[in-house]
């Protein structure tokens, strides 16, 4: 099968008509249906299927044993969205495997290591909250009783869902055995940027993953009647909000780091009343955790000197921390020397996104392979990659695997 | 009885045991203890209870026949509450009516002219969203059509509303004859600012009400990944929205006038997410029309230049506007004269905020005394009058009545 059947098969699940943007939220009909999409697929190609522990789907392309057992060559993603995403985040990565390894064979290719593909579960949080939940449940990082316990919008736990979804959730867990059998996770993905755009380069390998977290500042002033309330005499918190969104902006640019506000509730929120209260979210990421802090630093300074000018409260906590991923430089450099063999120039990036082979690398070599996004567009239905780069990732991902699995 | 007495009776009603805020919202369980108390009250001192055609409630001391058709000298206010509104803002003026009766009647006056205590409905809009619901509908500014299929935030219309509490909605319209046997109305209110505090005055009366409008402002961006957009990729719209916000606040001061953002909604609101647009509320009001509009069109021109800026559009709509209302100036100086020969020296203060007097000024002599806040607070449980000032509000009212029914 050619990739571009192979991806026109999956482009109709879980898109909302109204939006054209995707809702595959974990353990919903949608899901259930990229789920059956994957398997269907893994033995029409005679690869071994495995549901682990957590949920996580893997297509084993098995080799005749007498190699060691941490040999295996993984590759794969995602298929979950967030709330509207484009198609390509996640499931570019997984079809591309399936893809790669129809190259592969038809080329000949006899592997001398096993090959993978996986599709971790929830990578998005878009329906539990937590990014990356099966990669960060296989590698025990995430414990699995608080994992159980989380909640969806509507109050459904983690454990409940998954049991509607035919899985049992008491075998949630660190995955060892299954870890220790992989040699190298190399993970395909669209790129969320346009800095392959602008080099001119259909496919590029991930240098690392910025540190990044996310600060909730809550503002609190007084409520009072915004027809009546004299300017000096009020304590409007929606002041020192506004000027904090500006001075983040300007404390990213000089930090050549990221700084964003897309989430802020005001309170009592009424349009002729003045706020008691502004709460909002910043994500903050840099290329190292001293330029992070220090910008965030800087933020956290421009809020209080608002806030005091104008009698208000500012409270800054920490809600999440991620330190900064590097994936691993000898098989990077590898990577790179295979793919210039086959006259492939792959420039090195740096994101600021997570990824499932981000926490994988903790553990075993990981690498990243992004395809070319024109537009940039992330985390929207008008992502999009054209199908030429596509096939150019494929291609990749197939000689980087023929390398890594070969003699 | 006392006004303490008569005040203290009505503080329970209403009352939220968590907030210490009221939530009186028509046609509720609390509006009917509401409007149990006026009538308890009004029958107590056996004056004629009146429900108009609008659900208004009236009680009237009428005096014996002779006098022109249109003599009746009307106060009162509203009984109904913002969301966690404070005692004062309305109750006050209905109580301090009754009070004002108590205290005529004990120094033995015989009014030659009727009086009347009205209690408006839903002066507020907390349930139907339209504010002096009560007085519109009476003086015929607003459709008893339109008003019937108004809708509470659950989907009840108001015509539901009303039937559920014995009313009849078929019967809402213009009350031409009542308003017709009026001959004034002067409403009693908390001061909803801190004038009267810096001043040192406990009683004053209002010359108008601003004018005032709520202008809907719509940024729209492009959604993206708030972790890998580059910041010159970016088309952020919090960030035009925060310049607005600053650029308002300067333009009220420069103004000398008010501006507010109390209401934002972020779209789609992630923490990991640029916006794809922010919607906002401009609530502007200022001592004339011509500097609110210029105020209006300055605040505009920012938000177009910041979102220019940062490659976002901007949709600015007005939602509603309300004219300026001008006081009957010979009213008030006849009732300034009456409060300085009683010793009361009362400063005229315009008013932002919306009043039912100020609906019924156009089509009679409507005056307010306003009663000090030494805080300012409004809209808020935190909203206070201290008792003497409340007492010297309630001899103020009883003079101003004894002047304008008397002889």
């Amino acid at each position: 099968m050619g990739f571009a059947e192979l991806w026109d098969s999956l482009l109709p699940v879980g898109r909302d008509p109204g939006t054209g943007g995707y809702r595959r939220f974990s353990f919903t009909a949608a899901d259930a249906a990229c789920r059956e999409w994957f398997c269907h697929n893994a033995l029409e190609r005679s690869l071994r299927l495995q549901t682990d522990r957590n949920g996580n789907l893997w297509a084993h392309w098995d080799v005749p044993v007498g190699w060691p057992s941490d040999s295996t060559i993984a590759t794969g993603s995602h298929l979950d969205s967030v709330p509207d995403g484009g198609a390509y985040d996640g499931p570019l990565g997984v079809a591309a495997g399936f893809a790669a390894i129809d190259l592969l064979r038809e080329r000949g290719f006899v592997p001398a290591r096993p090959i993978a593909v996986a599709a971790f579960g929830e990578e998005e949080g878009g329906r539990f909250g937590v990014a990356c939940l099966g990669s960060r449940l296989l590698t025990g990082v995430l414990a699995p009783q608080a994992a159980r316990e989380l909640r969806d919008g509507d109050g459904v736990t983690l454990a409940e869902a998954m049991t509607g979804a035919g899985l049992d959730p008491a075998r949630l867990g660190a995955g060892d055995e299954l870890l220790d059998s992989l040699g190298a996770f190399v993970e395909l993905h669209i790129e969320q940027g346009r800095a392959l755009h602008g080099l001119g380069a259909a496919v590029g390998l991930a240098e690392g993953i910025w540190p990044h977290g996310r600060w909730r500042l809550d503002f609190t002033g007084r409520a009072d009647h915004a027809g009546t309330t004299r300017l000096p005499d009020r304590r409007d918190p929606m002041l020192p909000y506004a000027a904090t969104v500006l001075a983040a902006r300007q404390a990213a640019a000089s930090h050549a780091a990221l700084a964003t506000f897309g989430k802020v509730i005001p309170e009592p929120g009424g349009a002729n009343a003045i706020c008691s209260a502004v709460r909002a979210w910043l994500d903050a990421r840099a290329p190292d955790e001293a330029a992070l802090h220090r910008m965030v630093e800087q933020i956290e300074a421009a809020a209080r000197q608002a806030a005091d000018g104008h009698g208000v409260e500012v409270g800054v906590r920490l809600e999440s921390f991620t330190p900064r991923v590097d994936f691993d430089p000898g098989l990077r450099s590898r990577l790179a020397g295979t793919l210039a063999g086959c006259g492939i120039t792959a420039p090195v990036l740096p994101t600021g996104a997570g990824h499932d082979a981000g926490i994988l690398a903790a553990r075993l070599p990981a690498a990243m392979l992004f395809v070319r996004n024109p537009s940039g567009v992330s985390h929207s239905p008008a992502e999009h990659a054209d199908p030429a780069d596509c096939e150019a990732g494929v291609a990749a991902l197939a000689a980087v695997l023929e390398e890594l699995a070969g003699r």
